[in-house]
């Protein structure tokens, strides 16, 4: 049998054709154009996905079924998307639309979740009974499998990792929390530290890097120029990798997965983010004589979301 | 058939008979004398039980097993207690010395993680899926249940729910981290602050009802003061319930139990404390229009401590 897996994204709709392992046999993307609204995007994850089993050379009856990730909260019983606050999606029956163009078990999850089940498939965390997903990117998101299963709470709004409070007299986060840890170790707060440190020292390799124009500075410009040994970047960074540090031991005083999962934008500095983090977390774990999770990168990159979603149904 | 359960606490070792529904038949207690060391202690432990099993017309065929709760961290495949801070003990053999006195299946936990089982099985959170309880005392303890069953993590030092960082730019705690919820939400925490400001306003009520010595504060002085609408004590008070909010979010956001039993020395303050939470838990959640874990008072007191260390081996 195979498995659909779809990664609704504000831009592309990505859509693959996945064995039981969770290798992709066969991919293919269309633009998401969300001004169209919901209806019309949700019919055509089903027809990229009908197209793609006619080039595979497969029929509707070797599908086991689909699995749809999506930017947001989702209740997997009834169906709907809850919220998709940057689709502006507010309960979209996904399932029931779907369905009349592919009549098939359809699974619906948050994307960052549907990663961390990619990867515990098929990736990094491959056979582990314990893991935490998370990535650096836009905001900080989170995908917590246990005992080798998704674990999404009570009522499907757990895992939100990046909304976790780190501190109590911080920033306040779009989300009306304070001080959430996405605000510090997002590659947005990357972005934002960075700034204000070259805002401060216009001479600084951060600006520089940009030719002076401060707006063009990235999560990988501050990461340049900290390899680069300029000392107002590594202030920058080593600040950026204390903080991200805290939430993972905070998890890992509270979950102690076996293994952290990195990806998103930030994780492409690879080792030079990994070892001082791994450095940083030993520093204040509660037992430091006892053995806790290790740390690595995500090993499925984009694919994740359509492997992911691909196995909801496995 | 019955369980045993041991608490094993710095001042006493309290046993208890209980039944398959979490129900204590028969208990006793006997003092700890620390100061004799780890075996001693935990031969006093299968002597008591015995001596119950003895007075309540039992026979050791009618045990299913023994359990026992630890203040400190266990290894239940090994039976060894790693660490017990407080006790001063570290890498027991509990199992091999209590097995001398009583041979039957002996389970071995962590006293937080115990009374979270305990009211899962007998009080607060009976029949819930996922639960956290919270001990408000000196520290803050926690104990994790996720589908009916104890979480304890991948290498089994997990659930330490006060050593979540809430402060990246905080006090430093004595486990060497920066910012832990503790510092902010135990007992401990809510003495510290209302000391302070005791000290500061050396007229509020606070300060009166010690008579000025302020090394009497306890808990309840604060709460107290408080309660009568003192408004030094009123700003204290406010900001324990915003930090002890600030972590419950953090856990409805990480988590997303059904519910949350408080229980330790602070929970006794009841709906003044329950009702403040609530509200101040509710402004700051990510999923405001979602259904959320309920936060109320544990329901077995001491008890629990025996009951879930019974119930460890059902």
């Amino acid at each position: 049998m195979i498995y659909i897996g779809v990664d609704l994204g504000g831009t592309n709709i990505a859509v693959g054709l996945v064995d039981e392992e969770g290798k992709i046999l066969l991919k293919g993307s269309t633009p998401t154009l969300l001004e169209r609204g919901p209806e019309p995007i949700i019919q055509d994850m089903g027809k990229l996905a009908l197209e793609l089993l006619e080039k595979g050379g497969y029929t509707i009856d070797d599908v086991a079924s689909i699995g749809v990730g999506v930017p947001g909260v989702t209740n997997p019983e009834t169906g709907v998307i809850s919220f998709c606050t940057n689709l502006r999606w507010h309960n979209v029956p996904l399932t029931e639309i779907l369905s009349k163009i592919i009549d098939k078990p359809i699974y619906i999850e948050n994307d960052a979740t549907v990663a961390a089940l990619a990867e515990s498939v098929a990736g990094v965390s491959k056979g582990l009974k314990n893991s935490i997903f998370l990535t650096l990117g836009t905001g900080v998101g989170g995908g917590i499998i246990i005992d080798g299963k998704i674990y999404a709470g009570t009522h499907h709004v757990g895992s939100e990792l990046g909304h976790m409070t780190i501190n109590v007299e911080g920033i306040r986060c779009t989300c009306g929390n304070v001080g959430c840890w996405e605000q510090y170790s997002s590659a947005t707060a990357l972005i934002r530290m960075g700034r204000e440190a070259a805002e401060a020292n216009p001479d600084c390799l951060i600006a520089k890097l940009v030719g002076g124009d401060l707006s063009k500075i990235e999560a990988k410009t501050v990461i340049d120029a900290a390899r680069e040994k300029d000392p107002v970047a590594e202030k920058v960074y080593a600040k950026y990798i204390y903080y991200l540090a805290m939430g993972i031991v905070a998890l890992i005083n509270a979950f102690d997965p076996e293994l952290f999962a990195l990806g998103g934008g930030v994780s492409k500095a690879g080792d030079f983010l990994l070892e001082p983090l791994r450095e940083e977390v030993k520093k204040y774990i509660f037992y430091k004589d006892l053995p806790y999770a290790r740390i690595e990168l995500a090993a499925l990159g984009n694919d994740a979301g359509i492997i992911g979603a691909a196995m909801l149904g496995k």
